[in-house]
């Protein structure tokens, strides 16, 4: 396990999934918290099996953010579900599509054993661990 | 450590109760993303000591939830807080009483070392570790 | 890592920082859950580098709580962001800056290595890990 502070301005999925691929870990799971300068939100639709999205353009706490790193189509995939709050403290939540970093800290624990791949799911729409 | 996909419309309190069971588990720290078909938070009143209940009957993206296992009875106890949001980002929060799982992943941390039982605590009104 | 059970009344953010005094931890990550008595919750101005303040006065769930232990000044700092849950699930999230307890249950990771140290950065403001 270990901590690290994300640069300023990176894109918060993208830097995760680059750690991932520099250290060649195939398979973790990470918290984070900071503060994002802009983000993007999605939302499952369980029925259309399409995501909503919502763009936040203003500053964000990052109040919470849950993940997992594991693989798709050969390459580390980052799925995230945060909640963020604004300068009031209002929240919104959701699946964490983007998130443009003023400051964050993220705990990374990396999982050894077998390398865990996604596949799509015809029951849900999505791509999911095939175990 | 181990992350686990969650079976689509199970339970997810019992979902990971019975994962704790079947391996044996007395002790644990998790965390899980994913999204549900339905939920029941709980707030606790502190001064009269009673949990008032909010059925969510609309999908809810599990934006955060968090939670242990501990012993109750003799038995693995599940105790979970959560985030959940529905398809307009709108968050609601508190305890988690139960989620019908569309799609979830969990990441579970066994603890080892002695078994961690709850009591009844007589201030708070809650089961409570008994250390 | 261990599970710890907060005492009643015990202001959170303290309590953890002596946690980790007491077992001369120098750096962790952690998570929460439980209720407060009251808390106070901080929004930082990206622009103006300072931060706002929210006094809840009201009992609150602590529907999530992630935060890390490092050193600032020569001394253990506990950094922690929340998101919390009124008696009628409305949530309000952001920098826990304090928290008195109602119950709480910590799930703390201890994390080997070089100690982690932070330094004041010009470019937000804020005190972040000279790494």
């Amino acid at each position: 396990m270990f901590i690290v502070r994300v640069e300023h301005d990176a894109e918060l999925m993208s830097f995760i999934a680059n750690l991932a691929n520099q250290y060649h870990i195939t398979s973790a799971a990470f918290a984070a918290i900071g503060a994002l300068k802009s983000a993007k939100l999605g939302f499952y639709n369980q029925l259309t099996h399409e995501y909503m999205e919502d763009l936040l353009v203003t500053p964000q706490e990052v109040a919470s953010c849950t993940g997992n790193v594991s693989f798709k189509d050969g390459t580390p995939f980052v799925h995230a579900h945060a909640v963020l709050s604004d300068q009031n403290g209002s929240t919104r939540g959701g699946h964490l599509i983007e998130g443009k970093v003023f400051a964050a800290e993220v705990q990374l624990f990396e999982l050894l054993g077998d390398k865990v791949e996604r596949k799509k799911d015809d029951v849900t729409g999505l791509s999911l661990w095939d175990i």
